[in-house]
């Protein structure tokens, strides 16, 4: 039934790769089948004026798309001179679903930045990037608890994320580039590793949705993103 | 409870004011208690350029705040020289809620850009946003048909919003600025008329947000926008 | 003989209404027939950097026109990303309007930035801008010296202005946008309430202007201008 | 009396050198005193949207200091990436100043850019920049009569322009930087060669003027532009 | 002697891995050491406006680094709203030294654009790129010439580039970031594989270099080169 | 043979005139033939960051065109919001090439920034550009020197440049804009008066060059230098 030919509740072959890029602090190429996308983590020791001598900490994202990773080159925003609204609203998300599950008040006046620059595109880059900005989050203050400068590690939980969709009027999940673009709605759920809700974005494409399909596509995104949490703690050596 | 003293399904006082602008084809001032926001719905025969020789329409939408709308003065984003990531995200979405009514298919090749402009800020400017642009869209669309360049009114049915939040851990519906910034979760719900979902954006501000109270939040939503969509057929004479 | 059918010295009705902004310091929104400015004054305790630490204050202006607010859609400088010449002269020449004045040097180390936003536009923003502007920032000022900040009102006296223009030759006063738009000349008077120069802008739109017109036009304006600042005494309770 | 030494009617020497840039159509390098402006006229044979397929033609201006023509370096606009409020509001006066002296529905559909850079900066560059951009505008159109792509030139007359002031309560002609610095008033007149009136902008720089000082000052001016026409005339071969 | 401990005509371990990007047209991941380079040829059926209607084609490219691809964060451009400097020389550069190898005349009236993207940095960045891109562009275009769009390859011969630099005077071929640091000079080939000069760019960090240090660095260059122009050929199956 | 009618190693008349800015602290007019350049230099009593509180002195460099320096007008880089990579490229050899010959260490924590404004472009800017700011930064160091405030001009050397092409396969020197738009290779050289390298920068524009004439095309830039640095020398009083 679906154009990927998978069952409605299969997930794309996930994968997550630590430790990938030499210089930051902490990183994790995640592959959501053909969606690949480089998480890296830098800690820097300053935060965001509003928060200077609070000895308070921050984490934020930053996202990109090489312009190639699309199908048709996408212009590049840096010569374009602006990001996109769409670019602002992902990274925003990413930033705020991290912060969601970390303490930042136990992790000293310092921020950690995490880049998600997508590689290579086919739907869902914003879950994936915020599957594997959680692994890069994680390993980069980690090794600021191992160099003794934390004295514990000030995350709560880990989080994970996955879109559904309705595909002729079916709900379906973790959809790709070709099953997104003729998806009658697209939602992105983001999860803590308890079940908590962290953000819904649901947006109808064309018509309303109706609630039952909206609770269908909630409960496949809660098994969806159980087995993310799963791939994350035992790539984090957690389990 | 309620910083604003209000039960936690009450409302603040709304109101719709119609036609409230000289030169735009449709326009509405709306009152969410002190936030204030004049909604002005453009036609232009021209679409975007995707849309060109397709005989479609389109509806968009952009939104902005004075800069002393809010409690302290907000820089300019004229002057700043771009918008902010949070004001293209509003406009997104304002955009996307109106097309999810709207039968652009049988609007003629024509495009109703619908302002936000925020004249005074209490919390809550895109879901006052949301319900007034509606109206300014009907309206602008009624005198289309009534000057003979439609047949009929290419709206499905009316779209409203509002927001929840919790506060102490209790569901509460459309938070006004103080208690906005008390408020562990924000939730913004856009329903269309018949009950359907448009847009669920959650988002927990400090730690996930139990499914009961999401449950709670959107039963508050439901009973709220069916307000507010009563006061738009009423003043749009539709009752 | 004018197209709105106005004597040759009659202004449009004019109202100024105060303290319309909930959370600015001071606030007037002014009419001059169909154009309407919502004109709001920030107190901030700062100063430009050219003026730290010389125990002076400043008083600047910003200007924007709500897209909607013109005959067409005039497309958003937010989104095109800058303000328009005309956009940073208007703003330029109210914030001189308003310091010629104010006794900056008795304001305290501080700056009152008065934004003036054009909701409706029929002709004479700046001058109803100027108008209105003074009114925001004589409250503002007024409510630093009744919270015991300021020993006395910094202001030497009140500023107002309006526009003339020839049409058909004729020297004609305060002309709305059918008018503007005929008009052989256009001509900014802001004066002070005794009389004295404060701006003169006069603008040969086609060929010279004689020198007689000229001296009609600014008669016209001083008459003008001596019903503007009677309203503003009224409004402030000065008279 | 003067800081500058000279009579209050007296300028500085004035001095318009033609046709000094080998690739413009029209050039002229005016020197007002240690002000001095290369001017340059460009012959674009395109017009502007608004002028599209309406035979009519146009005349614009644009205006740079060089970093290094101020006194203290002034940051380079091209690497700021706008241009100021100051840069604007100095190019559109100078344009809508040569539109007033020419007859723009009679140059064919081409347009005439006149580009005023300030190589030397010392008081009065605005109105240094409108005299001098006269004379390229004039021998750019000229060429065109000797090519035989225009029957006779479209020019109505000369147009210059010079500044005025107040020093300690008594009107100056022709301000030079330093006393431009000290002045209680700014004033620039820009009049046509039969003494119509092209712009005036007056500013008190502190207190309102008076009257008869401004008459004083528009007596000075009238002078003043005499002399420059006459020099222009003289240059041009028009005498 | 080196900081690398290479010997003087040494380069890192380079590979070239062909199409890695499941959407360009072509693509080469390239390594030189530790700093990787992700390039991809993306053919567009259009031009430049200077190339319309002229059957001619052209070759273009872009670069970027991701933000932690380098030891410290490196701020994003996109975010910052503008390419630096560096990037725009860098881009000039490979799309220059691809022109001087490709027959543009003979692609027909399209374009190819090569992203060079930076996901590792090591030094070199501009030297591996050339070479990736080459490979990139390349493949773009047999694909044409398999997909019967092309009659035959529009390559004239391979082009590939290395740096060298001066180490405490030694001339010292493709140095890494930290041997960079510390150079007294830098020199980037770029070389055609019959050995014709396609760009040199030296430049004396601190003092003027001799020349018989040019010369050492040229003959390092040919060498480091020829190895380069080895590999791509074995990769392309051209050897 | 060539299109100037020069001799392949003769350079077009060049001039250097000293001192022509009354503001600037060192000031130069170069000419080479109909290539005029203004270079002015600002001593500033403040470093860029990376070197606040280290003793050390910094020399930069800023480049643009006046719109009609060339042969048709090139749009103005201030209004056009941004600089263009090419002169950005040329502003950054610029910078080099002076700090090359300069010992920044002994100049006191102070920078030189030199502006390099093209007045007329006919070929070889960049090249002027910097036998011209060697002058300006001279004299601005000779002005500290004079006043006490440097023990001793902090330069090694001269520095000058010049430009070599190839026509129809033959090396010339100096090559003005008709022969470089018509060149087949494109070389900046940019040498030491001791002859040491501090730039070289060849580019093939359509094949790649022959050894041999790179070496031909190096010994014309040597002599073309020898005869800058002696006209450097004696307008310096350094002879």
């Amino acid at each position: 039934m679906r154009p990927s030919g998978r069952a409605i509740d299969q997930m794309r072959p996930v994968s997550l790769e630590l430790d990938v890029a030499r210089h930051a602090e902490g990183s994790c190429l995640v592959r959501f089948g053909d969606t690949h996308v480089l998480c890296t983590a830098t800690v820097e020791e300053r935060v965001p004026p509003f928060l200077r001598n609070t000895g308070k900490g921050w984490v934020t994202a930053e996202y990109g798309m090489l312009p190639r990773s699309t199908n048709t080159r996408t212009p590049r925003e840096a010569a374009r001179g602006k990001q996109s609204g769409r670019t602002l609203e992902i990274q925003r998300l990413i930033g705020r679903s991290l912060r969601a599950v970390t303490e930042t008040d136990a992790m000293g006046e310092r921020q950690v930045i995490v880049d998600c620059d997508v590689l290579q595109a086919d739907g869902g880059t914003r879950t994936a990037s915020i599957t594997g900005a959680y692994v890069a989050l994680h390993r980069a203050l980690q090794k600021l608890v191992a160099a003794g400068e934390l004295p514990r590690l000030p995350l709560r939980e880990p989080v994970a994320a996955v879109s559904c969709g309705l595909i002729q009027g079916t709900p379906v999940l973790d959809l790709d580039y070709a099953e997104d673009s003729t998806a009658e709605a697209d939602a992105n759920f983001v999860l803590a590793a308890s079940g908590g809700i962290v953000e819904i974005q649901v947006t109808a494409e064309q018509t309303p949705i109706g609630v039952e399909q909206f609770e269908a596509m909630r409960a496949l995104a809660r098994a969806g993103i159980a087995e993310l949490v799963a791939l994350q703690r035992q790539v984090l050596g957690l389990a």
